[in-house]
């Protein structure tokens, strides 16, 4: 990996990237607001707004098979990073994008990265989108991520988002928004983990503005210690489209969970169906895995880790 | 019936009370803002509140098998009609209470009638209350029912309500609050039929305070025409409780429906669920009913009332 890195900066892209040395293809390293490393491929070309802080990430139309890395790392304290991301998905393509956010806060100041990301889906195009949040240090600082997403579908475009809180995040307010024309189909799956005093909210709006468009909100967290989380999904159905919310929770120790799914059907030809549950881990999937040989706190642990996989 | 009562006054009372001619035990009629009748019985005693419009209506302890009737009548448009009903039922009771309220406008003024119905239940009580509302009269006003409904259930204590909007309400906003003791448990079951450009908004707010208290909400609704829906029911767990909110909307011509049920557990040992569900009348059971010889309204007409019986 570049010699520009320290560590902590490579343990960090490994964590909310996956990253083990540069990535091939296109890629934009951010570390303390700045910019690392940047490289374009033949068909993706990255570029620095003039405006605001961020990138353009510009997809040519018809590209297929390739991946885009905008990780960000931030590893000094007291710093308040906001970052414009814009991509723009040509007709026709079928791509993966890998974004997240890892801060290392060693200090008592707050750390925070506000990541404002928004999509323009091409048509008949593919994304798969996975972003990773986590938090670390030593130090009693917040590490706060407040991440805003907006996905706007064209035609018959397709679109799979995994948005996860993996651990040591302090406080995140999520705002996830999405419209899609005919056609479209988007897939929201959103994970979150709180422990120790944090705290999440995570509001999702989706219109569905298109015949036979359809969005799937998966919603999957676990609240543990004193955390406390609170979840706002809505889905309006303006037109023939198909809309299904499911918000699960674990409730563990003394956190608070609460779930207002809305579901708004503004179309006879709408059909809106939502779910949620919030509970604690049942007892007798404990006391199975503990007849296999693990102990209760391992079953506990592989009990979560299956349910936020 | 009572010589009283014309044949619009029978009418409604027949439809939102089942009523034909006076009831046996303890009743009380309420037309236009003012007493037509009450009965007492050995063990209900109904009085007149001094501080606000209404009535105080006393359940000694160990009543069981009788049956109170406090059903009101709006026949004057213009009139705006508030009443505050307190219910103190004794421990150990098994009873049900049947209220209502029946609107006739034959004018172009406004009718309205906001019910504010307090229940106190004793310890291992039992009640089963039932309140429908309905509208009719050739009259372009508008036909109002605010209803507020409050239950306070000590423990072990069982309630069953079953809250009926039968159709010819302009506009409705419902307020249901409850709270619930160790080992109670409440069944709260709502139905609305909206049509024209009628508009109708539920509030529920249930807290589940003691251990082993549960509640179950089942709200079933349809909306025609261009009417417009909104649900808001909300349970809180704060104790080893149990919690199940199912609500099912069925949208027809232009009408909109908005369900936002939130369920927040504040005790590890709370298990809250909640689905909710709209669309429209599936097509398959259009055609399997017509298959048997209905035609198209009435094979739609029998999947409604059989949805909302």
């Amino acid at each position: 990996m570049s010699v520009d890195l320290s560590p902590i900066d490579e343990s960090l892209l490994a964590e909310i990237a996956g990253l083990h040395g540069m990535p091939k293809g296109a890629f934009n390293i951010r570390r303390d607001g700045q910019l690392v490393e940047r490289h374009n491929s033949a068909f993706i070309e990255i570029s620095t707004k003039t405006d605001v802080p961020g990138i353009d990430i510009r997809i040519a139309p018809g590209t297929k098979g390739e991946t885009v890395y905008i990780p960000v790392i931030v590893t000094q304290s007291g710093l308040k990073d906001v970052v414009y991301n814009t991509f723009y998905v040509g007709e026709d393509c079928d791509i993966k994008i890998v974004a997240g956010c890892g801060i290392h806060n060693a200090s008592h100041e707050a750390s925070e990265h506000d990541g404002i990301h928004s999509f323009y889906l091409g048509k008949n195009s593919r994304v798969v989108y996975v972003e990773k949040h986590y938090g670390e240090g030593e130090g009693t600082g917040e590490r706060i991520l407040n991440p805003t997403t907006n996905v706007y579908m064209e035609e018959n475009s397709y679109c799979e988002m995994e948005l996860v809180q993996l651990r040591g995040v302090t406080s995140t307010v999520r705002d996830t928004n999405a419209e899609l024309a005919a056609g479209a189909k988007l897939v929201l799956v959103e994970k979150l983990l709180t422990h120790d005093n944090q705290t999440a909210e995570s509001n999702m709006k989706v219109e569905l503005k298109g015949d036979d468009s359809s969005v799937q909100v998966i919603s999957r967290s676990v609240a543990q210690d004193n955390s406390v989380q609170i979840f706002n999904p809505l889905v309006i159905g303006e037109a023939a489209c198909r809309g299904h919310v499911q918000c699960d929770a674990i409730i563990m120790g003394n956190a608070k969970v609460k779930a207002i799914p809305g579901i708004e059907a503004a179309s006879e030809d709408a059909l809106l169906v939502h779910e949620a549950a919030i509970g604690k881990i049942a007892g007798d999937q404990i006391v199975k895995l503990m007849t296999l040989g693990l102990t209760e706190e391992e079953a506990e642990k592989e009990i979560l880790d299956d349910f936020l996989s």
